[in-house]
């Protein structure tokens, strides 16, 4: 082990994309853990949508990143140092360690992360984590779907959409997604058994909604915003249900011009209600517990991207951003068995 | 009585305001009840914000007014030739009667209406009928307000608005109106005891809001939309509840530009609730039992404005449409005693 770590300090605001250079890098001395405390090196850095209004000055459902402090992460990581029973060394831990190699942090920070040997390590920061949290409260808590209903989903193909698609399937429910180019589309059809898949780059979505949506739409499980918001929204049926989980199209400092279509929601007396999967933690035991069974029998399937070394996290949140990626963005920060 | 009824007919659609140049005004025989049917002379129309709206090709929370039809309109009237025990000669009704003079109608279509001495007839067709049972309802049931919170009101000086307004200072809620135009905040807080209110034409919206909700926005009663809707969105609190009662802002073909704040729902877990006068009419004897005895001990003040003769329909919904009208707006087709 050495004993110098590199830490990402947030210097300055992106106002669309992120760079580099809106990081300070810093290579420190390894901190020592102090009482109640453990040492952890960090592995998996999760890299969600919603990362890049963090960076924002304004407070989003988190305090604004301040400046000239090391960037938040959401981490996996692993226990390097401790004399705390209760964290042995060996430990693998979720956290919020940041953009680091090594955190010190409270023992009452962290939540070890019991492995399945079947299921690997990084599904624990994602399907099995919040991702696969958000989706399925999301889903029966805000949208209160009913078997039979028709379920939209905005950035299917994505960590959360594509969970949200096959929990609906398991729910009965009939399930199209909305997605980026022709291959996440197949991959939705393919792989998660969407009813139906619209490329949003290549179709008309107005005119495939009709075509795969004759009944109208009960549900939308919306991550984008924009344009395509306006054309769910006209749609949908009545008492109408749309959980508002992201509007990704609007992160990168765009404005949200959508919401033309919101007299729909006056005729249809349709429900559009945020949520933030953190006022659901309470339940992951719960929900990780329903999960884990469906992802080992192969029922509930994922796609993740890693990403090797913190230096390519910004392309990883640009990547995310523009729809490159497939499935959940991650950077390893270091190896699973460093 | 006359044997000739004038009946204004849907011609074409207006793309922007209303003219009388989109409706054919004919001059037809008074036509003969039938069986189960009376004759009614219509006195009041009564001109909703939302009536615009039903003259566009889409169907709205009604279906689109038919091209060639006469133009649908909420009516209060009276009984003028009758063998219905139920319905006898006099009696002063509530109903769909449309753009003209005289009306056959079938009883059951009709509802009675039991004028108390002191409260005007006019009345029983907004603050003691459907605008009493929007505002009612709306807020009670759509923003399930405590008392002590802060409640925001669009188009506070209209019908709806105001009543909106005084039922939440009843509630014991903290109220801000939105209104255009000094003498309607005026009247706002002169007589309708509403803690503060903002005057969207000569004011800086989003500073006042932030003046008078020192503690936030805890609920909206939106009948407007547009930028104002936004500026309200960025100030609200968490699980905040907005009532979408209407957009008015939009009703003359302008697109709905405003959502810039939808991200606010969210961060905020706000929720957006749409939602239609008819859904309550199985409560409306219960409020309007509710609303009597504050109208008649003055506690209930509303304003209406009655333009005479069915030519000045398209003139009162303009009117409307521009925010000129004070409180509510009404037609007076024929006189209460003909």
């Amino acid at each position: 082990m050495t004993d110098k770590t590199t830490a990402w300090y947030l210097r300055s605001r992106p106002q669309g994309e992120v760079e580099p250079g809106h990081f300070d890098v810093r290579s420190e001395a390894v901190p020592e853990p102090g009482p109640g405390q453990v040492l952890v090196r960090n592995i998996y850095l999760m890299i969600p949508a919603s990362m890049r209004i963090w960076m924002n000055a304004e407070d989003s459902y988190l305090p604004a990143q301040p400046l000239g402090e090391v960037m938040r992460g959401i981490t996996t990581s692993v226990v390097e140092r401790s004399d705390d029973p209760r964290l042995p060394v060996g430990t693998y831990v979720n956290g919020m360690c940041g953009w680091r190699e090594y955190t010190v942090a409270a023992v009452e920070e962290l939540t070890p992360v019991r492995v399945h040997p079947d299921i690997p390590l990084s599904a624990y920061r994602h399907v099995l984590d919040f991702q696969g949290l958000t989706a399925y409260c999301g889903l029966t808590d805000v949208c209160k779907p009913v078997e039979g209903e028709t379920l939209v989903v905005t950035a299917a193909a994505g960590s959360v959409g594509s969970l949200t698609c096959q929990i609906g399937k398991k729910l009965g429910l009939r399930v199209v997604g909305i997605a980026g180019g022709p291959e996440k589309c197949e991959w939705l059809r393919a792989e998660c058994g969407v009813d139906g898949a619209i490329d949003y780059k290549n179709e008309d979505v107005g005119a495939r909604l009709d075509e795969l949506c004759p009944d109208g739409i009960d549900m939308l499980f919306e991550n984008v915003g924009g344009p395509v918001l306006d054309l769910v929204l006209d749609r949908i049926n009545l008492n109408a249900r749309i959980a508002l989980c992201g509007l990704v199209s609007t992160y990168n400092g765009g404005e949200q011009t959508a919401g033309r279509s919101l007299m729909k929601l006056v005729n249809q007396r349709g429900l559009m209600q945020g949520f933030i999967v953190m006022d659901y933690l309470p339940r992951l035991q719960e929900v990780v517990g329903l999960l884990e069974p469906w992802v080992l029998d192969g029922s509930l399937v994922y796609q993740e991207e890693i990403l090797d070394g913190l230096d390519r996290a910004p392309e990883a949140m640009n990547r995310l951003a523009r729809g490159e990626n497939k499935g959940m963005q991650l950077v390893r920060i270091s190896p699973e068995n460093g």
